[in-house]
């Protein structure tokens, strides 16, 4: 039969995760897998495909148009899923009955929106959720902080910075200017700040969004207050901002800060920024945004908030609560950018290499033994010639290297070749597993 | 705004994955991708959706039906992926420039077939792969045979058979008899053997694959050859079936059966079985499947087999392999079945309890406490009354109960609670880690 070669090509948008990338990929989820878990979040998953009516009018227009939506087999009105938090509200609503609240869960799973493709913009990929629902305890909220605290020392920062506000603040001061209304607007304008600057935010909340001149200066003001979190609190508690709203998201952030030192969390990791919005309505409470001080161009890594009622189009029972979300593929972007990321394709450190064709089954054993003592090991298939072989080690990037001819069968010994400094010793089998323990701990 | 409440639901044939069922399956996937790490594979994604012309007619009529297919927003043919197989080969093909051969890789993820939906059989289901490709070496058969035990026994199983056959004894059959056009039609006629029995397949043989009766019984005897492995070997080498492939195809077996035995796998785990033929015309040499001996109805849970040609219809370039798949979701309800899985519906064993609202700090600072010593720890973030703090803790499967109220913490002390026992101790806080270590190993 002659068939016609089929071009082997992936759709615009997507990528295929070669291993480097791919190991990256899952040393970053399954520490952020484990953080999670330690504090008691539990896996859950929900489908790729959902009925539309599930999904469409919940991210916004934008959003809609950027599904991938279809007509299955059965004529069902289905779509991919863009993000996991309407598919954790339909969860929610739906498994009411099964969960017990509060109800912390973490969803790690492939989103899909059909984005006009640019530089490091995908229309697959990951997200990484931790929420926790069915309380209104400030708890949770700076239990929230930790998670994402602790997670980014997981990964391996240690120059990064949690930035802090809480909505109630801002709502309570808009509610006094009789603007509450507004506020989607405001806070669209507000996300702008640190790009656009304060004067054009200000011609932007009163050309735009319609508010006043005089009331566009108050909420600046306010959102522009700076200081060590004490004096930013000290400052608006003097300001003269009478406000049972406004006093509580103070009060709530208070707790939160004193917490962190308790906790010995470094204070220059926490800081409290009035200016922080996230544009999304959706948050009531809380809000957090972390960033990589040496890579601020990458924006927030991890960000989040809480809000008054997660499933409230699905359910009448209100669900409050609070979490956030690791921005996976920023962040491995930022660590390749940062150099942290480790350049091996294999991940096994130790390749037992083939010298002689009948003797594999000593080779494959060799493999097995180095297993036992939890060392992984790959053992070469074909008896190439050894510079081949060790050519694909370090293609590869194995660590070491073990060689046994006729010579060493005989004798019981196996050549161990440390592949970074080129030494080469000879060592008898029953000292294999400490010898190539020892390599690998230098 | 009075909106109308939208009907949480998900789609015929999909479903959510509560937190204890996520549990095991993430439980499962780790032990498996340890595994697949532990011989040197390493790991791989592709796009859940492709180019429809890349997936089309790769599986058969059946599956094409089967496929979620669709017209994206820049009107391309789209497709999501039915299998991972297809996908490897794409891959394959597509960055072979970029991959050293031989190249093992393992891939887990997710794939879509509309099937009609039934008991156990799902439209969204995990798939979890590993090959080895570029090599025609007997030691890779080997080494995939190795791989599927130590996974079976990785996740805990102790009684399961993997039965092997090589498909190149079939076909040297095929070949004297002058049927290898037949060779189709005569494995998915052998593939009911176990169903409908040697009379009802014969027929089958003649009747429908339109081969004589006289051959038929040839075929049958052959694949009838039953013993100890080294029996079945004898008696085919003594059989008179003169044919240099199935000779191969012997040797390969008792190389196979013999490295086996030098690794001290249990020889009752490794079954000769001529009969078992895995339909499929795509593989041309070794054949693995396994049985749970417990749960034989449940099927295969770990196939594969030695194949020539991966990405024929991508590529020129012939790249021979050998790998198998582990079926996931089969496994699960066998485990499930067996009463293998935990019921737990937290991955943290510890419930710090919330006695007073004014300490919630106090409460994080020993979850952080317990945390740093890897103890993962839950801290309830309500003051509620403590019964029902322990009922949270007991409908959730927590094992230990930390109290601690205002003598507590003047004293520097805790209440430990072990949940499975209800016995109740007070230690000072020092002591704290070390006493639920304790519990936690009785």
């Amino acid at each position: 039969m002659n068939r016609s070669i089929i071009k082997p090509q992936t759709l615009k948008g997507f990528r295929d995760y070669l291993p480097s990338a791919m190991m990256a990929r899952e040393r970053l989820i399954e520490t952020a897998r484990a953080v999670y878990r330690s504090f008691g979040f539990s896996p859950i998953d929900t489908p790729a495909l959902e009925y539309s009516e599930i999904l469409l009018g919940k991210g916004g227009e934008e959003t809609d148009k950027q599904m991938f939506r279809f007509h299955d087999q059965g004529n069902r009105d289905v779509s991919m899923r863009f993000d996991l938090t309407i598919p954790f509200a339909r969860f929610a609503a739906q498994h009411l009955h099964e969960l017990v609240l509060p109800f912390k869960r973490y969803h790690i799973g492939t989103v899909w929106r059909a984005e006009k493709p640019q530089k490091g913009r995908f229309r697959e990929f990951m997200q990484c959720d931790f929420d926790t629902i069915g309380t209104t305890s400030n708890a949770s909220d700076i239990e929230t902080l930790f998670v994402i605290h602790d997670l980014m020392e997981a990964i391996g920062f240690q120059d990064f910075t949690i930035r802090i506000n809480n909505r109630l603040i801002l709502n309570g001061l808009l509610e006094k200017l009789h603007l509450e209304e507004h506020s989607a607007g405001v806070l669209r304008a507000l996300d702008k700040l640190s790009k656009i600057g304060v004067e054009n935010v200000q011609s932007e909340l009163v050309e735009k969004v319609g508010i006043e001149t005089g009331q566009a200066r108050e909420i600046l003001r306010l959102v522009g207050v700076e200081g060590s979190p004490e004096e930013i609190l000290s400052q608006l508690e003097n300001s003269g901002l009478d406000s049972e709203k406004a006093a509580e998201g103070i009060q709530r952030l208070r707790e939160l800060l004193r917490a962190c030192q308790q906790a010995k969390i470094p204070s220059e990791r926490v800081k409290l920024d009035l200016s922080i919005a996230r544009g999304l309505d959706y948050y009531t409470g809380t809000i957090y945004e972390t960033f990589l001080n040496e890579r601020l161009s990458f924006g927030s890594v991890c960000s989040g908030g809480r809000y008054d009622n997660l499933a409230e189009l699905f359910t009448k029972q209100e669900l409050p609560g609070v979490g956030a979300s690791l921005g996976l593929d920023r962040l491995l972007a930022a660590m390749e950018d940062l150099g942290l990321l480790a350049e091996s394709k294999t991940p096994a450190p130790i390749l037992v290499t083939c010298f002689l064709k009948e003797r594999a089954a000593d080779y494959l054993r060799i493999g097995r033994l180095l297993r036992k003592a939890n060392l992984a090991a790959e053992v070469f298939p074909d008896s190439k010639p050894l510079g081949k072989q060790l050519k694909y080690a370090s293609q590869k990037g194995f660590r070491i290297a073990l060689i046994a001819g006729e010579n060493e069968f005989e004798s019981d010994h196996w050549q161990v070749k440390d592949l970074s400094t080129g030494t080469q010793q000879e060592v008898p089998e029953s000292e294999l597993v400490a010898t190539v323990e020892d390599i690998l701990a230098s």
